[in-house]
């Protein structure tokens, strides 16, 4: 993708993930006064399908050859990473939108033939963009994120995990997860696979680790970590397939391959 | 404690504990440039010191017959609950403080012959106030809380824990706690406790549990969770010692018991 056609199509996704992001703010506004969760539950899903369909009418109104991956079914039964093809999850965090009307994001990942060249993830009630361009950063709202720290050990980390991986399960030796938690400095839990992506391309978090990730999940934060030094790949080192379901690592470099060698253990 | 009085230490702690936050974003800002973890240790050590000492000072010469509880040793050597008592944590989340320098909390509750009269919860990056007053309700900033939904089960609940709690330990059967895991809707885990209670009292979580809190990390949560119908209790269902570490349960009235009851079983 050349420079001016990749900037192009990252200020027309910038403008609509701030125009969605509003759109979601006041219908959440709205419905405040409602605030049980049966009814936030109805809430998720209008704000989830009305956001994707938002996104991919603008799509294929000015990019009519692009493809759209997307979880709510409006974009296309995308067979092959050929073209440019962007992925989006309209509601990253769906449970935290609906018992916390906070802390979920709208996650927006642009490809070309496999490559990630754009990605953004909106912290939409905190109003905190984070976006990357290939080659050229990544940043959180205006200001540009450092790139990781090196010398970061295992011993002073900070690891985002859902607990659920700690229970006895089919796939990994949890077990070796409990010995995880013992080594490193200590784990948190956002509920966010996007934002989780965000603070580690930031540095609140050292790593984050999960057992089954879309693509709508991941493809925006994998381009923020890569573009700050980071790494991610499936939980077992290999490459992060984008049109399948994933185990996922994304840290900073000096303890990704430590995690997968000494922790990940699979059955 | 008559509500005269009350009111007046609420207004002076409010006004106190804005004026650290205040201090603490400075000193943070102006080393925002070092951000290595090491001077970030350095930082915590200098600003957790200076902060209780800040109150040390403002409630010693406002209210010279107060005693006070703290982390840092400004404080008085409290021996029972006789008369007013200020429990204060200058950072709670000292661990987010270093590596994320956000979500942290600075912590007040103030009792009275062992009564909460008064907390505040000040997420200090965030600028999000917390306060509640005895009989008066909880407040998120300017906007009171609503009571704790009824109806709540543990199925469609979030609770906070930290996953150390997952492993093998000496304290309580942490199968259990994996049942507890799988039977909720999710875990979340933030690494401050105090914002952790303040997630409980808006709901945003359904209960939060841990094994070890010291009073200051607990003072002010249980009087904002106490003011929207919550319960906070040791993990064996004993009330909460003031004066002594404990382990907690804070959470919605509907599971409170359930959780005790059912997935808390002492080795």
């Amino acid at each position: 993708m050349n420079k001016t056609i990749r900037e192009e199509i990252f200020l027309n996704a910038k403008k609509w993930i701030y125009e969605a992001g509003e759109n979601i703010r006041k219908q959440i506004y709205k419905t405040y006064q409602i605030n049980t969760k049966s009814d936030a539950n109805d809430l998720v899903t209008d704000v989830d399908k009305s956001t994707e369909q938002f996104f991919a009418g603008k799509i294929r109104n000015q990019y009519p050859k692009h493809q759209i991956l997307g979880e709510e079914g409006y974009g296309d039964n995308v067979k092959s990473l050929d073209g440019t093809i962007w992925i989006i999850d309209p509601i990253d965090g769906t449970m935290n939108f609906v018992h916390q009307k906070k802390n979920f994001a709208i996650s927006i990942g642009v490809f070309q033939d496999g490559v990630g060249e754009i990605g953004l993830i909106y912290d939409v009630m905190a109003d905190i963009l984070y976006t990357a361009i290939k080659g050229e950063g990544a940043f959180r709202n205006q200001e540009k994120l450092p790139e990781l720290q090196k010398g970061v050990t295992l011993e002073r980390s900070i690891i985002a995990l859902n607990s659920i991986i700690t229970c006895e399960n089919k796939r990994i030796n949890e077990k070796r997860i409990h010995q995880l938690i013992k080594d490193c400095r200590s784990t948190r839990s956002y509920g966010s696979a996007a934002l989780e992506f965000a603070y580690v391309a930031e540095g609140s978090l050292d790593a984050y680790i999960t057992l089954n990730l879309a693509p709508w999940d991941f493809a925006a934060g994998l381009i923020l970590v890569n573009e700050v030094g980071g790494m991610t790949n499936q939980l077992d080192g290999q490459p992060v397939q984008l049109l399948h379901k994933n185990p996922i690592i994304t840290s900073n470099q000096n303890i990704h391959q430590r995690i997968i060698d000494d922790y990940i253990e699979w059955k």
